[in-house]
């Protein structure tokens, strides 16, 4: 593509052209040849939109949730952009079948964008691609961006970790897993939800949080607020919209928001170099036969992984 | 450390030493000098354990169901390792706090190991470590190795996937996105578990199953069988055994077995490859101190992360 070319196409994503965002997500999903180039130019225009993580175990009600603030954010004026992350699905169609559920209720709503990211084969990039997809809704003017991530992996706390605010949820009585969870999430969490708070034991899993967050000591100091919400009933959801702006608040006005924004951003170059470095090293057809065979070799024990790494290496510089 | 001490340590693994296996896992957990030559003398040895991948939704009780596996195979007779990933963990005492409460049951056991991988900063690794962990376990003569993760991030569906055989437990009505992990696991259960199946709405659970597993169209032809289990009673647990073995069986009679290994194979290889990379770049303190420069000028946007990777690599060179 050539100068000219790219500059209109960043002249349409930052009016908010939604065919042009869609095709600029595509580019970075696809790691394609001007995808960097793009990058560099929709990087300064970012940083102007409110970025939502939303994670919690799977079962917890996060779709309904995220669609309800979504909806919320539109009654307020505002363009929201939703990036949902589906890593347990590499194959199957699960993150397009969410997406058609859907755009039954957000999607004929020019004001909303949705979109999956799914991983693509085992050479990773998830994580930098729905950062990535990210940076281009913001200089789109999405005003709110919500990043949604099912399940609680490494690269999905991550993910949440990358956000202005992330949101933890919950529901009453998920099981001996509990404590175990919520230590897992205890320090990713700027504001706690309890969602489905129309069921039993609600108001154990309040105290349980509560007094889980009273031994954490956070950094910055701040108390995070525990929200109930009934998300199908859109109850709560107002509160939840409230606390997210609280802590945005508090978090412009403190020294620790530049130190977060600081590991934010070395996490994401080393997500980046990461991927680089492999594609770099696999980029001739020699470095990817070598690797076809050495996994062959792997494979029936001919050979173990380590030297197979060591001959690989050699292969691609 | 010197070729006759190294000799004596891999002797000391091969012979079952626990300390030397504890020792072991600890210096691929911290990528010691040495440990990749201790991989290519462990890697030789491997082959002969049977590895057992178990997932599932953090509430669905794997952590009981895999102890009372483990149990189940002592009492054949058969030394048992266990391997905990807990991504979702990285600073919290998590992963620590299951192995404390695991020991009051099998720890005082000898014939069973076990140990928790966490996550160690964000230079990833943890899906890499874990299996030479398993690799480690099995050059040490422990006949069942049981890998448990929690969760349904990609690096857990990998790890799991690297299992001979990999099980998946749900339980009876997790809510309304079950259909969404349901989807996201159908390719990786070789059999699955109705953990839990003492409660309401097994039936239609089981039902559910079916139907999704009647869909999928494996590679191998293999019909994955559901068995209910109630961990905590021991109920289920020698059909869950007997599932297993029958996969195992399958799985060594067919070409498809071949496939798998070769896939598991590249991907080991490729865990690897990304992270020596990474580690090669940032050797040197001039490229270190690099990256925690530019990490602050992408933090205060006067740098995208891309161009910011582009001097690293430079750097690095």
């Amino acid at each position: 593509m050539n100068a000219a070319s790219q500059s209109s196409e960043i002249e349409r994503i930052r009016a908010g052209d939604m065919r042009a965002v869609a095709r600029a997500i595509s580019k970075v999903e696809d790691v394609s040849p001007d995808s960097a180039e793009l990058m560099k130019q929709v990087f300064p225009l970012t940083g102007r939109g409110l970025i939502v993580g939303i994670t919690g175990a799977p079962g917890a009600g996060k779709s309904s949730l995220v669609d309800k603030l979504a909806l919320h954010y539109r009654k307020q004026g505002e363009r929201v952009g939703i990036v949902a992350v589906d890593p347990s699905s590499p194959f199957s169609g699960g993150a397009i079948l969410g997406d058609r559920i859907r755009m039954q209720t957000l999607g004929l709503d020019k004001g909303v964008f949705i979109r999956s990211m799914a991983t693509r084969g085992n050479l990773g990039g998830l994580a930098r691609s729905t950062v990535d997809a990210v940076s281009i809704l913001d200089a789109a003017g999405y005003s709110k961006i919500i990043i949604e991530t099912v399940g609680v992996g490494q690269d999905e706390v991550e993910v949440v970790k990358a956000a202005d605010v992330s949101v933890v949820v919950l529901v009453p009585g998920m099981g001996d897993d509990i404590q175990a969870i919520k230590a897992g999430i205890m320090e990713i969490g700027d504001v706690f939800v309890i969602n489905k708070a129309d069921r039993d034991g609600v108001l154990s899993t309040e105290k349980e949080l509560e007094a889980l967050l009273s031994l954490a000591t956070r950094e910055d100091a701040w108390h995070p607020p525990i929200v109930k919400t009934v998300a199908t009933e859109g109850q709560g959801v107002e509160e939840l919209a409230a606390a997210i702006e609280s802590y945005r608040d508090f978090h412009l006005r403190t020294e620790s928001g530049l130190g977060r924004r600081r590991a934010i951003a070395r996490w994401r170059i080393l997500e980046l170099l990461r991927e680089r470095l492999v594609s770099q090293t696999l980029a001739s057809d020699r470095a990817s036969e070598k690797l076809e065979y050495l996994a062959g070799e792997v494979a029936s024990r001919r050979r173990d992984p380590y030297s197979a790494v060591e001959e690989l290496i050699g292969v691609g510089q």
